[in-house]
């Protein structure tokens, strides 16, 4: 075991292709079917939306796919990503010295999330098949931001569809996607004829990411010279996120360690599978037993509470039914603060791994992730994002029972992102005003 | 000349020790002088409110002083920080092969500014000290995150006396404050004699910094169990910012490339040492040939149209007079977004180096500022703090000038944090709302 801290990676380290986990799953994908008629579609629907090269990394069954030099070139301006051990939370749980607690964080690309890993290779790939505009929905701004990012870099149009509520109250997210160039709508708008059937029933809609996802696709459809972009929830999105666990297993290994368990939080899946992925692989070669725990919100529990079954991917019908774990696609989740977990549905491969016990899942509320959040700003340094907090909330409650079961147990978890831009929720918090929302009881929490 | 875009250090590089120029001034320090007497004054004269070892850090005439291994062991959490090639920069200003610009970047820190440098060595000495509580003051909340911050990570109670408009214009940066555990107090407060006298007079008092920095101290001369800190200026708080250059020279070797010249923002001058001082001593090695290029506001031109003369460093007079560059300790600068710049004086070895024209310093308006932070943030990713774009704009001055006389260079500049705390001001800049202020013409520019 390393005395160290920190595990940097050179950038001649930085790993050079993705891992697919396609073709190592324990049971066969179910095909995506088309919203209207239930039939079985094939990647040629999805290409007036999507570049070719994304609909064939959705569907490919290589176990490896190359980074193409030009995304290495910008992932570099921010990867390889830290990884460190805990060391101040450590002493704060006084944990004995067999419970160690690792986090590799993406808080240090230029969104300050994980987000940019699939928005950069979207926006390249989009590129090099000759699209010059690229639209996308945003709910609290996360996925906005990083595309915003990624189409300055590769110097594309960009145009968001923002849900109107946010566009509203949260104007520094705007400002940051326009600061980059992006052109940022709020939803519903006049600029469709989804957001104009919308705003004809009323007027003063606050707007849903559902009817924002509708207006994105929209616009790329009316378009030649657009694509849309998602930024989580499908094969090719958990795909280029791998690339956070491929470098997370080389810097265990310098840290001479080996976890028993591998935590991150789950909302669309792909920050998820980023981290876990890789060390599926890496059981499957027979060199790691660690467990795969998705964490989730008690408000949206979509692994722990959902359905496995086919479901369609947003509110209005607009994309194909995915056989995932669902809530339904009209449920609409209570307002917490971690925006990017408040997903009715999940990743048809992460729902997969969890329909056959390949992973974990467990689900937590909102104010004890917050009181974790703290602990570790205090300790660690870090300001964690609220949707980051769920995994630091499990890896408190796998250390402390490690330490109660007088077991050792190493810890590795994800902190997808800061919390420079969640200000508003950690006030919340501060001020005692969260409330805490469990959708298995069908109404808010007393005490919780 | 390395093909890299990375120059990344593992932990075991971080330098251990920081570099103390005292000794190798071109010429003497003046002495502080006592405020109503005007007698120079010792050490002990601050002992009531500092803890002695910075105290002697203050004076030392060692080269190298050690970083304390639990100093170390905190820098570690975010050091080494990266230096990057701007390739993507380069490549859209259309520099020839011979015109590079590399930037050293403190955005990675968790307060999101290289401040932290110095609050983790302040609260450590002090916490060693037996010293429980500080205080400080605060204007827009950089330095007041940072120590809250560090006094976070060392368990102690911070009190933070935040400029009054700032605390009511600017409640994100007092969330976080209050987040990391600190008290945040709306100067002029009751709390102390100085707020309750500005209170007297105007109870509506916006505050300014000065009241603050009164406030802060008094606050700390009233209580055994507290010391008082500040963010710049001072001699240590210079030193212990060394580690940034330190890390520099060992990156720009592994860039195999040499700078012509080194660029950096400075409003009390912290910022400006950490990257430039260790640089200033490669020079005296006949390591390096650089220019070192200080660049600072023309709302606020200290070391390009102050005097240099004794000064106090508060508009209170509760500060020694020091020897700096200064535009009257009663000048009040134009509100320009860069609020780290937006100070009378200069750090007394700042000023001596220029005084002795061992520095060369430029002043720049902020409108083209924010021009050359959202070409940077479009090209390279990252959102500059507006502080920081100060260095960009004279960076990217450099390259262009260079590139039409036809000569080669290779420019390092310091990014000193992130904007993500700023965007306010981009939102100003985009919409064609910031004015730009010069001091030399007394008033507002036309179409500056």
């Amino acid at each position: 075991m390393s005395d160290r801290t920190r595990f940097v990676l050179d950038e001649k380290q930085m790993p050079t292709r993705w891992y697919n986990i396609n073709p190592d799953l324990p049971a066969p994908m179910a095909p995506p079917l088309h919203p209207a008629t239930d039939e079985p579609i094939g990647p040629d629907a999805l290409s007036p939306l999507f570049a070719m090269e994304l609909i064939k990394q959705e569907v490919s069954m290589e176990r490896y796919i190359e980074i193409p030099e030009e995304v290495q070139h910008v992932y570099r301006t921010y990867r390889p990503a830290p990884l460190n051990r805990a060391r101040q939370l450590e002493k704060d749980l006084g944990l004995p010295e067999g419970v160690k607690i690792f986090f590799k964080y993406e808080g240090v690309s230029p969104a300050g999330s994980h987000k940019p890993n699939t928005a950069i290779p979207q926006a390249f790939y989009n590129k090099q098949e000759g699209i010059k505009r690229i639209s996308t929905e945003t709910g609290a701004g996360q996925w906005g931001s990083a595309l915003s990012i990624a189409c300055a870099l590769y110097d594309m149009e960009c145009v968001v569809y923002m849900v109107g509520i946010s566009y509203r109250q949260k104007p520094y997210r705007r400002i940051l996607m326009e600061t980059y160039g992006a052109e940022v709508i709020a939803s519903p708008s006049t600029r469709t004829n989804a957001g104009r059937h919308v705003l004809d029933l009323n007027a003063d809609s606050l707007g849903s990411l559902g009817i924002a996802i509708s207006e994105a696709v929209e616009d790329a459809a009316m378009r030649d010279d657009t694509h849309y972009c998602l930024g989580s929830v499908l094969n090719h999105v958990c795909l280029h996120q791998t690339i956070i666990g491929e470098e997370a297993i080389m810097q265990m290994e310098m840290a001479q360690a080996e976890p028993d368990v591998v935590i991150a939080c789950v909302g669309g899946g792909s920050n998820f599978a980023g981290l876990a992925f890789p060390y599926y692989r890496r059981k499957l070669d027979g060199k790691s037993n660690a467990r795969l725990v998705a964490v989730e919100p008690k408000a949206c529990p979509t692994l722990t509470a959902g359905e496995y079954r086919y479901d369609l991917g947003d509110e209005a019908g607009m994309t194909p039914k995915m056989m995932m774990y669902t809530l339904g696609h009209d449920f609409v989740p209570a307002g917490i603060h971690a925006g990017g977990l408040r997903y009715h549905g999940d990743s048809p491969l992460v729902s997969l791994l969890r329909k056959e016990d390949a992973i974990e899942a467990v689900a937590v509320h909102q104010n004890a992730c917050f009181e974790a959040a703290v602990q570790f700003a205090r300790t660690e340094g870090i300001l964690p994002a609220p949707e980051s907090s769920h995994a630091i909330r499990a890896a408190i409650d796998e250390a402390l029972e490690a330490r109660e079961a007088g077991e050792d147990r190493t810890i590795l978890f994800g902190l997808s992102g800061h919390g420079h831009f969640d200000l508003a929720a950690y006030e919340a918090y501060n001020a005692g005003k969260l409330e805490d929302y469990d959708f298995a009881a069908g109404s808010m929490c007393e005490g919780a």
